[in-house]
């Protein structure tokens, strides 16, 4: 950590800093410029401590911190990229991860039949919510333990490997017994309570970005799923809330070079929930796979006109067939294959 | 809600539009524009359906709502400013509700020390973190269980009434038994599970604005706690998530005229954990009695540098006697007092 | 436009407002729904037309337009693709333009090193700013008139043209005879003074997006260049400001597809300004060709540790040849051609 | 400036950023930590240089600044805070500055008769636009050189100061003869061609802050007017562009406390274009008040429904004498006066 102090800082305030700084066991070096003295604080737990600290003493101007707050989703920590296997493929290689599907399960052969359509264009994994949360409590908030049980049936029936999403630690026993990947949303990707329970399990687990978050706070929550020992995090970047209006969420783009930088985490995105509009829907996806994506994410229905929820944003079966065509060719450009 | 059709939409997409409408149980009304034709759709349970139902029909361009999606928490449905009422203060009324205290509750000494100040010095809640959601595993979480005896116990003995935040479902039994304000935090506002059970008590429920949430979503998550029938809800503004670095988050002062346009429920805000630095919180707490809030949330703390949760952003016990005296002749120049 | 009056509007107000729209020469018809009136305003002329002449009327509770607030960039007015030619080179044709070269013109041999290299490497247009618009006036501000004269000698020895930024009305006759593009930066996107200039000219001008713009204002913008009868309009997303602090802009890569959906105009992609870090410039390069766009503005610098201005964001020449290489493939992979 | 290397950077790269920096004149420090390795680069003008010299070496991690990137506007350069006096008042002093009238000029009559009445009610200074800059080329662009005369004359004939927009250099002449203060708008913050020629005027130059720039971004334009010698230089916050849609702009009420902490300029606030709608105008108002502004910026107009340009967010008379009442006992209660 780096403290600067306010110009004109007196002996003792400075002293005050250095003090706090080396019974909290830390290493420091001073810097007395012309201008102004900054303290450089040392060690390599400094990443845990809060800069407030510091930053409350008095003659303290700003503290700012060079060792990030996360550690275990760091690529200084792995400097290997992680692959996930699950049921016969693995996330993080040469092959894309394609998790095709509608938003909610809506009945059995709603599932099925988008199961089947898009396992036979080329998805690898099929998506579909089982719990909805919804912006208003008066919308439909899916089919619960009957959706699992449909998902469930799609992994047997088909042998593809199925994932939903838990928003609630009472449903994460049902859905870690019938699925193969649970991911958290975006609007629990804080949600601290529900990442220590899923940190408990072995199973994959798909975290998708925060819609204010940074890529800082992002991986930090990565960190708590890790922190009880479970390797498969899959990361998720589905838009960043902005005050562009043209579409729903902006799709942050750059994020996944950023994520390759610093993290050894795969990352698949989500282009459906950020377009928010099925035109926008190729152009997006099609992006993040000449970005470095490792997948995606896609809502598909088979009757987007009759979708229970979020229709607007899924593409038809023609539609997707049509992207994965155009995927394929930009994936070997990238030296992946779809 | 409004329907444009794209320029040199069909006849039959505009009758499929209407037919939807019609099927729906809405009303409709053509206007056939000299450039486009627009179809409006009438009904008092639009708010209700979601705008992709029309948007994803052939030749529509784009769909907006009149009615606002939220309904329990408007000013429509209750057109009298709700004042909530608990262990003798009113929350809304003429005297503001001023609520501060420690961030986190850390020992009897701390709280009870806190406690005593701030009430003497004219606080009429006392707040109090036990369970803390911190950005990463690594921090403090909190005192828990042991937090909310302390919390309890200031009640009792000093006669305040007491506030906490509640992170899990598995913890309100506890925190409504023993404290007087249920607090639901920024990254918990869409926590939706935790709204519902919540939504079942009859105890004053807080609800902190999500960091990037608009204040139309803000109300919609108000609607989940009013759903059950739960009355007593209490918003509080505690800043969004801007490109501003300066400070932590930007202080979005108009929500409170807005919410004032549109809304029953009162509103307070929480200077604390929008200026991230105790030498901001002054000014943006005098600024929101002036705007028209009717309280505070305010972290205070005996001694800032010794704090293990957010000690930059507390008021120590003189700087608290400082600002709640320079608030009083603001809250007299608006007609309220404290 | 659609008015919508407030609960419990009084026959006088909903009157008021049709008389409003009927003086102004608008047709309009009359929606009573069962809890709120609404008002449609109609005629081809209601983009011109500011909402607040409706909104500040008594009663009104809002105002929203259907007609967008631009006409010359917009498809409808133009619905075939523009293709603007120059030099022997087409924008918005098959061929990517592939512009390239040194944030600043530093030098003669600076200048002429790095557009030999990148025409060589398949470059189209040869970048270079003379001058340059800084954040703090301490900085570097260009070689102007000099540098206008290296970037003429480029095109003239060469054969490959030249695009420069314009910042003062001053100095737009002597880039108007020296270069072929005229850039206008993001900080002057809605400098309208400079644009009404611009629009005078018959030559090529690249509008940046402002940092903070809506694609609509963006469109709008370009209308002003637009309205005096210069067709030549290339628009340029360079990203747009954000809270995420990892990289300094957030690439809004969905601005490419909501662009070919509403505008007639091409569109680039400026990579270098939105990373800020050549390390990031790749992947954003080929995402934005993936995702559509009609070409790129990077920056290129032989010796980017030497560079006056922005080297960390520039490409050195190995990593430019790389770039190209990589997306050679992935142009074609979307029907174009580098 | 302080520069951390990479995990494992080489002895040879941490030389070369050390060369780096002795080359430059700078005095450096080294601190190699347990996991990495830290340069930090001392001197008194290190504010001048780009953080990228150092970034874009190899084997660097990332680069942050200490100094801050302006300098005469900074409360270090001139601790003292700078009060201006114009026309027989003082912005910065105790008494508060309140500039009110209507958004643009539009006739002699309009303007002279909101003159009177702003006047007779507590205004210190007229404003009134000339020259609109306009999102759209098809609305109102203003009076131009006739509405500066018709400025000239309320300046005259009532013996008040006026307030009139500047947007293009060829202007300046005509204004600074005729006004007492120049406006930058919001759109030219960053329009250093304008900057510059208004910084070697000694009138008052009143800049709005970008609608998307950081406070550190517009105190470094601050210091683009103060460059050549004018010190006379007045900061006017107007809100920022978030994602929040419930106004026009969210209005950054911390950036009083930031300003006032780190600037020695005067601060005003101008409450209408963020509101964008009359009925948050107060509300904000009162609240910028609290917050320690040094006065206000508001758009009055007699006759809102009439008006060409923003009359939403214009109060008419009997609501800006309401305001005016309500602001002034808050004004005292803060210290100052009306």
């Amino acid at each position: 950590m780096i403290v600067e102090m306010v110009t004109g800082a007196t002996k003792e305030q400075v002293d005050h800093v250095v003090d706090k700084a080396r019974a909290l066991g830390f290493g420091i070096q001073l810097n007395q410029g012309t201008d102004k003295t900054v303290v450089a604080i040392l060690g390599s737990h400094t990443g845990k401590t809060s800069t407030d600290i510091f930053a409350v003493l008095p003659g303290v101007e700003s503290v700012s911190r060079i060792m990030k707050s996360y550690k275990l989703a760091s690529l200084e920590f792995n400097p290997k990229p992680t692959k996930i296997k699950l049921s016969g493929i693995v996330i993080g290689g040469k092959r894309l991860a394609i998790m095709a599907g509608p938003c909610a399960v809506e009945s059995e052969s709603q599932l099925m039949e988008t199961a089947k359509a898009v396992q036979k264009l080329g998805a690898t994994v099929v998506r579909g919510g089982a719990f909805k949360p919804r912006t208003s409590p008066f919308a439909f908030q899916g089919l619960k333990e009957e959706g699992v049980k449909l998902l469930a049936k799609v992994k047997t029936d088909l042998g593809i490997p199925v994932i939903s999403e838990v928003t609630d630690i009472r449903d994460i026993e049902l859905l870690a017994k019938n699925v193969d990947i649970l991911q958290v949303g975006t609007r629990n990707m804080q949600n601290f309570t529900l990442l220590k329970e899923l940190s408990k399990l072995r199973k994959p687990i798909l975290l998708k970005r925060g819609l204010a978050a940074t890529v800082t706070e992002w991986l930090t929550a990565a960190d708590y799923l890790l922190a009880e020992g479970n390797k498969n995090v899959i990361l998720c970047e589905r838009g960043i809330r902005t005050f562009e209006d043209s579409i729903r969420f902006s799709m942050d783009i750059s994020s996944i070079a950023v994520i390759k930088r610093f993290s050894h985490l795969p990352i698949i995105v989500d282009p459906s929930h950020a377009a928010g509009h099925y035109a926008y829907v190729p152009s997006i996806a099609k992006a993040a796979i000449a970005a470095g994506a490792d997948g995606l994410l896609i809502e598909v229905h088979p009757n987007p006109e009759e979708a229970l929820v979020d229709g607007l944003q899924s593409l038809n079966l023609p539609n997707f067939e049509k992207l994965m065509n155009e995927l394929r060719p930009i994936a070997e450009a990238v030296g992946r294959s779809i």
